[in-house]
């Protein structure tokens, strides 16, 4: 399983008037992880997107945990990896550390999603290459967990 | 239990290359909607945090489903309240519907925190107040879920 | 001239550690008021641009100046107007107001922008329809004041 | 005079739907950048505040022109340094780069700003001090530009 880990540093405007960061800071942070997982293992989002022609992986399902605040100033490191591949659908899930510290985890389930040839303002889940899985070093686990209703 | 309803105006740059909502602002969306909740039932969040004296309420846990994609120019309404009361903590839902349809749906784990009178750089649990709970038409339910290390 | 007002609630997550305005965020702000000022003279920005198959209107130059800061909870007012319609690009000028005090001010030129037929990677200029600045109650100033080099 | 250069990564999160930099986005990237500038030629802003017991340096005055649009994956670099020192304010400008083509450029006028003894929801200029000043291999031009009412 491809781990990828990616240092941020954590900006003023980051942080609200309590100091710390705003919490949907953290997920903008998960999501450029994720990305920066793809262009580690396999090649940068752009290319991805164009190769495959899809038009993302959006997020349908997250859960997080936030143990410690970060502050501006902080340098904090996440460690990504997908943890489980279904046919058209997939989990992140990413580790936040201050130091040697676990301030916050993170689950992100995403599509493998392509515009609809029907209707090209809508967007339709796609199953995700082998060879996409195969560079990230995965295995399909062959049930979806779920129908996703991610039809716009 | 109080319920608040607030409209939201999907805009241009709360949309991402894909033309969909950027999924963290979703969580902006669902953090300004836990504002103007409590407004709705007590008093704006300004002069609530300097009345009681707390730093702000941070999240702590959250989890989120998104069905439907939304885009700019939806208008989107947020229907919020806060489900379960602890010592120091409490726990708000959000269910986020475009048109009749329920779109995307969030809980948010939050802790009523102040400033630490040993070191103001450090944000500590406190007890949420009894008339805080009573105008949001709550009772407390008086086991603490978990222990929260949410110390700075 | 059409002149459209757009109240802000000032939230939150707008806010900084110094619990001001993040400076951005006016950004936004104003960006949502151009939004608005087409929505209210014309029709949905989002409708706009498939009627008239353009991209957007990207922003080329800005100038903006800061009076008093605001802060969260704030309610603003900001007055927005396009000053000067060139051939392909308009100025718009917005005043923010908090109460009757003006507490910045920001002029920002856009260029009316739309896919190039060979590349449609690229955004390129095009003239602004003569039926968007008469809805607007303008005129066109027939000196295009710069070439705008926005070729992507 | 001090110059630094910082790096940038485009994500997906930053760009709107017309696929290129929401322009706001650009306006928190040159925040980072002056942040950096300060923390390449004295310290970290976090440590800069606590030192000289300063809430800040707030934009009271910008300037920026956009050149070419960047989108998702492009790799950019922003050139900044102070190029006035006035008693309480300077200004800075930030170049940012696509490669070897300048893309944006940007001034900002910020003032040293501290919170009133009177009153400390209030935010006052103060004067830089001189060791700053040195550090960052400037000199102090005596004449104020305006005065700033940035009062709060």
């Amino acid at each position: 399983m491809f781990v990828n880990r990616k240092k941020i540093h954590v900006e003023w405007g980051d942080c609200d008037p309590a100091g710390i960061v705003y919490f949907p800071r953290y997920f903008a942070y998960f999501d450029n992880c994720t990305a920066a997982l793809f262009a580690a293992a396999i090649m940068p989002k752009y290319d991805l997107l164009k190769l495959h022609n899809i038009a993302g992986f959006p997020l349908v399902d997250t859960r997080a945990k936030f143990f410690h605040p970060s502050r501006f100033g902080d340098v904090i490191e996440v460690e990504s990896c997908v943890i489980t591949w279904r046919n058209s659908s997939f989990d992140v899930r990413h580790r936040l550390y201050r130091g040697s510290v676990l301030a916050a985890e993170c689950e992100e389930t995403r599509v493998w999603a392509g515009r609809s040839s029907l209707d090209p303002e809508k967007i339709e889940a796609r199953t995700v290459p082998d060879a996409v899985i195969a560079k990230m070093g995965g295995t399909r686990n062959s049930a979806e967990r779920k129908a996703f209703a991610h039809r716009g």
